[in-house]
């Protein structure tokens, strides 16, 4: 017997009400009462953007979204600056090019944050930029890029966006739609949204709906004018996905009820507390300056195989953590603490870590991590 | 009290089974153990599809996977022939068009299917068409196109491609891709599949793959030759729908348990029950000359308007079937008999349109309908 707990940053656990709610009778999706479940979701994305825009609900994972940006805002050709610190930043730009975009692109390195002064100064010596992409949180390094700083150098000017993927940003963290002018804000239902893959969600500024209206790169899929004029009647251009649609109402009612600021006041307590133990533990993590909220990365010990290390704390003690990614394969372990996740599933995190680094040999006092992570977690009773 | 019967052309209902298994805890999609399920289902995809190559498995419902055969197989400026007899024969080329093909547009009445003797002398007139698309059966009208017939003039051409909808066929009737040379074929999870909506499927023949290397169609989440790699590993380029991969897994078990010979006959006797049913009621099938086994569609009698006829159904009886799309509005109810689908549903189907149908004030004989359908129903017993 062997119970099993997920800490991957994404797919997170999914509450059981709502795998419950999926698992309801099928319904057609054309219909008055399908229509409600789609709107309110939709109403309820809106609390979540902390926007009045609207947010389009795709069939597709946050990938689609972050390609129905490039597609639906853009135009071969158009320059804009790819913020590159991880694999997904990198994803942007791959995007951008596919289409034709002229990607001017910022490397930063793996487990830093942007700076956004630097942006600042490219932005100055070149105007033609109509876009900034970016990570709010770039999974592959747990590193957090300055949203709120980016965004003051866009929101004033009528000629540039700022595209952020807030994959695992939203609902996690602040990141206000509205107050601070982000011009598209995707988000994906496997994040902090506790529902299964396969919705993509994607919010935009009255700004980035001007630059719809000016963008001729192809898309038929991804359309957004399109889902924009169906979801003003609660309903979507193509065939929703009507069961993680009818999941994703339920999960929203329940961070309205929670409300955002404990949503986030919840995911700042166990990335600290998360971060308080790695430390105990004499790790070293791997976005020190500019850790996000929603997963934290750790260089493994010298002479530990991270790769071995993830898989026995699988296989052996049924926690699934994450490993590193591209150039941080079998370096590095990420704890993930996003979504439908709360104290214990950080004592569960945090000790399957201890005990599977002592088995693998590394130094480890046993329970020094736990106690670091029980001393802030106890803030929250 | 009460209870709710679903039997439209999509979403379809999903077994009981099969939404436990996908209510199951989360897993993270990068393990071996998922890689599994996922190549499970991907084996299980190759039976369904009556062939040896890959079927890619996409986070997307059917129109995505659509999509990416325009996209994958052609390039701007390619001439490819329509089959437009429906709402979705025109999505075909609408997504051409979106793409810069050079799309001819051969129209279908509605209700009919195509005659492959013309589109064999459209194809000896062109020499340029590289390519042919069309429904197995077009959703919107309950027709069937002749595919075993086109695919006779593509096969042993090496510069053209059937391109196939399969969405509403595969899993219906007989559509052996290999035997026939289909080129691609397209299904959603939705409909003979007896899942949500939220996975579209693509098989591509060998043929279809050359196709792929000369294409220049920008694509990025759909993109064929990334999840083509992807599979040979069993997993997907990007975070596949994990719950209802989980399901598509279960469903294909079960399809091949049944025996696909045994699905497709089950199918052919549910529609000709129905049809039956429909004739001894005095209605008009849209679709007489060329119905296909995933639904019969009707017009309603003279003075009945088919609108409120369906809203009745449904909210009065509890039984959703479809009314017409576009220009048959108003005009047409759509019963489906696919999917997770047997003898009672259809008794349900034509008994509820019976009442519905008398208490609009419609000359009904009651019970007549039924009878005709259980005379076939009985052959299953």
């Amino acid at each position: 017997m062997k119970k099993k707990y997920l800490l991957a940053p994404g797919p997170t656990p999914v509450p059981e009400h709502v795998s419950l709610e999926m698992a309801l009778p099928m319904q057609h999706h054309r219909t008055p009462q399908f229509s409600k479940i789609f709107g309110e979701a939709a109403e309820g994305a809106k609390y979540l953007f902390q926007t009045r825009q609207d947010v389009l609900i795709l069939a597709a994972t946050g990938t689609g979204g972050m390609e129905g940006c490039v597609t639906n805002l853009f135009s071969s050709g158009d320059k804009v600056l790819v913020i590159n610190g991880g694999k997904f930043g990198e994803r942007w730009g791959e995007i951008s090019e596919t289409y034709g975009l002229n990607v001017v692109w910022h490397n930063v390195e793996w487990g830093k944050g942007a700076d956004a002064k630097e942006i600042e100064s490219i932005l100055a010596q070149d105007k033609e930029i109509k876009g900034i992409m970016v990570q709010a949180s770039e999974t592959s390094t747990t590193a957090a890029h300055p949203i709120e700083a980016l965004s003051k150098l866009t929101r004033d000017r009528d000629d540039i966006l700022l595209i952020v993927d807030g994959i695992t940003g939203v609902g996690v963290f602040n990141l206000p739609m509205d107050e601070w002018g982000i011009d598209a804000m995707v988000t994906g239902s496997q994040k902090s949204l506790e529902l299964p893959p396969g919705l993509a969600l994607v919010g935009l500024s009255e700004k980035a709906w001007k630059f719809a209206d000016q963008s001729t790169c192809p898309r038929f899929y991804f359309d957004f004018k399109k889902e924009r004029k169906n979801l003003a009647n609660q309903t979507s251009a193509y065939t929703p996905a009507v069961s993680l649609v009818a999941g994703l109402r339920v999960v929203l009612q329940d961070i309205k009820e929670e409300g955002l600021d404990n949503v986030f006041k919840r995911h700042n307590r166990l990335a600290r507390a998360t971060r308080a133990a790695v430390q105990a533990m004499g790790l070293a993590m791997v976005a020190p300056d500019s850790p996000a909220d929603s997963a934290t990365g750790v260089f493994v010990p010298e002479g530990v195989d991270g790769g071995k290390l993830v898989k026995s704390l699988r296989d052996d003690f049924g926690v699934t953590l994450a490993g590193g990614q591209d150039q941080w394969k079998g370096k590095v372990v990420r704890v993930a603490h996003l979504g439908y996740v709360d104290t214990f599933d950080i004592i569960i995190a945090i000790s399957a870590l201890e005990m599977a680094l002592k088995k693998f040999g590394a130094k480890i006092q046993l329970g020094k991590g736990v106690a670091a992570a029980q001393e802030i977690l106890l803030e929250a009773y």
